[in-house]
């Protein structure tokens, strides 16, 4: 593996990590910390359904799907990662309490790496908010 | 790059240039062809919504999507490729007309590799199939 490839990964999973730790808890800092200042990031539905950009965007973003998802989204399964020299793939499982109703999904996040930060992620689901 | 990365990713991508194929144009042979026997395929929505199982039944949900999407989807843009050993993600963005109407989306499919066949792939959606 070159070493690009092995810094990627190793960003990604540190980010990934904070992810579903904010994800689990509402503390997005650690996260936020590791996004560049020029972040985007693409959702597929709602209120920030597109493109979204900036940082502060994403603090808006996180603080609203806490705010979702309370008392937190509990990562079920780590089910692939793959990666290249810029970009790795989550795919997950994950599942919590949506406006107080049992929420499950299948779902894929793909964070940009540049240097030791995430420029960029996609989010993709794969299935309805109802199972797994 | 090992082998069997390599492997990985050689098969996936000649997998990857069937379905686009029988998206865009209903032919589905070259790709069903790529399929183990025991193939499985996971799907976000809808009449096949959640884990599917076996050729018949691959092929049996490639003719409606060909129903569903005449005369065809194009594929707008490939965005991302990852792999490891076993798994290679695409990321792409296609549009065409569903029942009529125009549609585009964002999509993540993962396929696993398994020697020279596909045995098994997971899609995501990432937009609302309004818009990409």
């Amino acid at each position: 593996m070159t070493q690009e490839l092995e810094n990627t990964l190793k960003v990604a999973q540190q980010g990934f990590e904070h992810f579903t730790h904010g994800l689990a808890t509402g503390e997005w800092q650690a996260f936020l910390d590791m996004l560049t200042e020029d972040f985007t990031f693409w959702f597929p539905m709602g209120k920030f359904h597109g493109l979204n950009e900036g940082k502060e965007r994403a603090r808006e973003f996180f603080e609203y799907v806490t705010e979702c998802f309370n008392p937190g989204i509990k990562l079920a399964s780590l089910d692939r990662v793959t990666s290249n020299e810029t970009t790795v793939v989550f795919e997950f499982r994950d599942e919590g309490l949506l406006l107080g109703q049992p929420y499950k999904n299948r779902v894929a996040v793909s964070f940009d790496v540049r240097g030791d930060k995430i420029c960029s992620y996609r989010e993709y689901f794969g299935s309805d908010g109802k199972s797994y």
